[in-house]
């Protein structure tokens, strides 16, 4: 079950592996068997999908924000507001995963009765990739909009510093072979994770993607640091809505606390919204099913651009990437795995190895 | 009310003066007044906000579908599914905002009842500015997500033809001064509207908005005839997944009929999703406004990019031109008010002058 799986020299572990190491260095902070198991799926689920950005690599700023308090590993969830199709969970600063599963859960229990139903997250941590929930929601056949709003880290349109989050957003419907058709995107043109991969790497940015510290744009990925808004004004103002329909009816504003200066604001907090809709109760999942089928065949069948290769429906690529590495295992960078196996050291976890 | 409003040399025309028009030739086609009425002030609700492309330079379309029979100005709305959270509307191929006025309202009472309401709208024709609706549910006190389909103009992702469309998304909340925040964007890089401008003025387009019709990215705007998507993937997905949210489930799938090449498939058609969420269930709108006061001060207060000149909300300029244009009228270029007039005289309807 925990084997490593090991195909070349690069350090490559199997998911189970994975997910046993990140649980037990969650559970060495405090945090139940069932929470910390959890908490390693979503990570491990993201690395599967060829996400490395949301994977295990978090587990550094899981640990830092568990150490300044800002993620509690032993808080509970709380239902706040409970009626037919909306709920409120106020996650007293919980690990994302665990009150994003269960706004899940309960999003769907509410659309089998309403046909709708819709659970909005308070105070939670960084929520991990919400494909996670919109896949889990489509896999129960039903469709999913899911959105999160985070601390400002990029550039709002027309300004030259970060005022909004790069904020992301899901929609997903059942798919064919229980495989959903999921959107995963950022409001970003590319995410935080992509330009520090570029810094590394020493490689220029494309023109469009960033701003330095200054506010003026660049190309040079050692001064680049805000991300810009995808498509200007579109990404900004998408980014700027998530935050309005989530941190503020919920009463925990993060962009307008952010630049109040209070301590508490500057504190990593996210907010989150879940939409599961229960389609199969006006359409039949035949029918669904055969459209779906009809309308993916179109599009595949379009003359292919080259620069790009191929013709890919939302989440696709995720799910390739999946069996191939559920097959040959996950990757960790040389130095993530020193990193990783630090902290193991510290906590008197079995290291990665 | 109808006089017209002359500022300059240029034609200006008051809104009720043109919303009388607009009304007018829809009634000469078989439109009932009352339907008309509700038509023609979504078109100029358009025009008062500068959004010219959704506004009267719809008619002739509208003319050309209606004698197609693509566009049914006597049809009934039917409610084809009835839930307490979730209803289905078959249009029967009436003008768009009649099912979407419709469809607005009903999510609104069910939202009261149970915090959401979903309704979904089949088979209509254009829908008009989705603003239209998600403002009216925000003045309302409610938050809003709106989406439409269409049939294919739009590049999807790695394809050089067209395979989805510049399908628009909205979102709202209550704002101050009843003024909603409110985002009305297109899937796409620029709309389909902007291409034909700069082809009118002969301008060049910039890289990244249009292929030709062999599927070639160009900045001609004498060829540019099909627009790519906002940020590839990402726009290109939220498009698809507009149409798979919406038309497939309402059975009347837009892509795959349009690829199957049956003569009805070809045929102006649209599908849409509107959603309203009652906040105030779970946040006083005191605490609301007021954190919304917050978070648009601190972005209006972030150091301004010169090129951009000034930070607005999602919205903002729209309510701005809408101020001036209530005052100094509605500017019709000479060559739309000619068609137009034309129009009026084969209907016999008081042209515009």
């Amino acid at each position: 079950m925990t084997q490593d799986v090991k195909t070349s020299s690069t350090p490559h572990f199997s998911a189970e592996r994975l997910a046993l190491f990140s649980s037990e260095i969650l559970q060495a902070k405090g945090m139940s068997p069932k929470d910390a198991s959890t908490v390693a799926d979503a990570l491990v689920w993201a690395n599967l999908r060829g996400m490395d950005t949301h994977g295990v690599s978090r587990i550094p700023m899981y640990m830092r924000i568990i150490d300044k308090a800002e993620m509690n590993p032993k808080a509970s969830l709380e239902l706040r507001h409970d009626t037919l199709a909306v709920k409120v969970i106020e996650a007293n600063r919980s690990a994302g995963p665990l009150a994003m599963g269960w706004a899940s859960d309960m999003a769907m229990e509410m659309a089998k009765k309403t046909g709708i139903g819709m659970v909005m997250v308070r105070n939670t941590t960084h929520t991990a990739a919400l494909g996670i929930y919109s896949e889990k929601i489509a896999r129960a056949g039903m469709s999913c909009i899911a959105m999160a709003a985070s601390r400002p880290n990029m550039a709002y349109f027309g300004a030259k510093a970060a005022g909004i989050s790069t904020a992301p957003f899901s929609l997903a419907v059942p798919g064919p072979d229980n495989q959903p058709i999921i959107l995963d995107m950022a409001s970003s043109v590319v995410s935080m994770g992509k330009l520090l991969q570029y810094k590394a790497k020493k490689q220029p940015l494309e023109p469009g993607w960033a701003l330095d510290d200054a506010g003026n744009e660049t190309t040079d990925s050692q001064v680049a640091s805000i991300p810009l808004p995808l498509g200007g004004p579109k990404g900004s103002g998408l980014s700027l809505m998530f935050e309005l329909m989530t941190s503020l009816p919920l009463m925990n504003p993060l962009i307008g606390n952010f630049f109040s200066g209070e301590f508490e604001a500057q504190r990593h907090c996210q907010n989150a919204m879940i939409i599961a809709m229960d389609i199969y109760q006006f359409c039949s999942k035949e029918q669904f099913q055969a459209e779906l089928h009809m309308c993916i065949q179109a599009l595949k069948a379009l003359p292919v651009d080259d620069k790009v290769g191929e013709i890919l429906m939302p989440g696709e690529r995720g799910y390739r990437e999946s069996d191939k590495r559920a097959l040959n295992g996950i990757v960790i960078p040389p130095s993530m795995l020193k990193t990783l196996n630090e902290l193991a050291q510290k906590l008197n976890v079995k290291p990665l190895s």
